[in-house]
């Protein structure tokens, strides 16, 4: 799943949240049939957004959509997903959340397969090494976007 | 709890969103010394947001604050978070919601008390007969914001 166009599409947003100097965290909305809904990455930095998590800009990108679009999609995310992005996920119906590691943090997922979705975590070197980097240099940032 | 600045103000934002031919659901977020935060109505409809449900606009209309900030707060909305709301809220470690009615959708209110949050329900009168309104007037526009 590491080659899933929705998880290289949800590093690439990753990265490019890393550049802009904000939260580096990505993730893309994926449907049933393979096609990329909306893709994002975490704004609090660059707009002040506290809503913003990567997850809430994928779905905010997908734009309005009727319930059957959400139908089987699978939304891939860097990291591990929080409370809120959990929620979104749940209220919009996501049949599966893949996410990239959940060393730096381990959110919604016990939640997620309580509610009967699939969760998958990869474990993948290249989010951890983003995260680590992330919250070695800016904790702050990363301690206001998760609100600890 | 009717009385309340914070209560008040979802309603009038709830307004808003029905003038504005929007969903007619507000909310406001207060800190725990009484100081409005935040406030906002759902704003599918006028930015096609699938995000910007009432207590997401509130918390994103409330900017950037450290976690501090929310600590005791309270989230007024005028009908029971959906499962995203209810997330933003554990998210942000809102104490209280309060919430105008549960008659018209019933959200996350048992899993925010599982949580530990104070959960009221004012079985409001107005904000009964602003959804009931709604809801038979554009059934189309809330099965879309719910995801049914």
């Amino acid at each position: 799943m590491d080659q899933d166009p929705g998880f290289i599409a949800a590093v690439e947003e990753a990265k490019k949240g890393a550049a802009e100097g904000g939260v580096p965290i990505g993730a893309a909305l994926v449907s049933k049939d393979g096609q990329i809904l909306g893709r994002g990455h975490n704004m609090r930095a660059q707009n002040g957004s506290a809503i913003l998590h990567a997850e809430m800009s994928a779905l905010e990108n997908s734009g309005r959509l009727p319930a059957s679009a959400y139908e089987g999609a699978t939304m891939y995310t860097t990291l591990s997903p929080c409370d809120m992005c959990t929620g979104a996920c749940l209220l919009y119906k996501v049949k599966r959340v893949i996410i990239g590691e959940n060393k730096n943090f381990v959110g919604g997922e016990d939640y997620l397969h309580a509610r009967g979705r699939e969760v998958v975590v990869l474990d993948n070197k290249e989010c951890k090494h983003l995260m680590e980097k992330f919250i070695k240099e800016k904790p702050g940032l990363w301690n206001e976007d998760i609100s600890v």
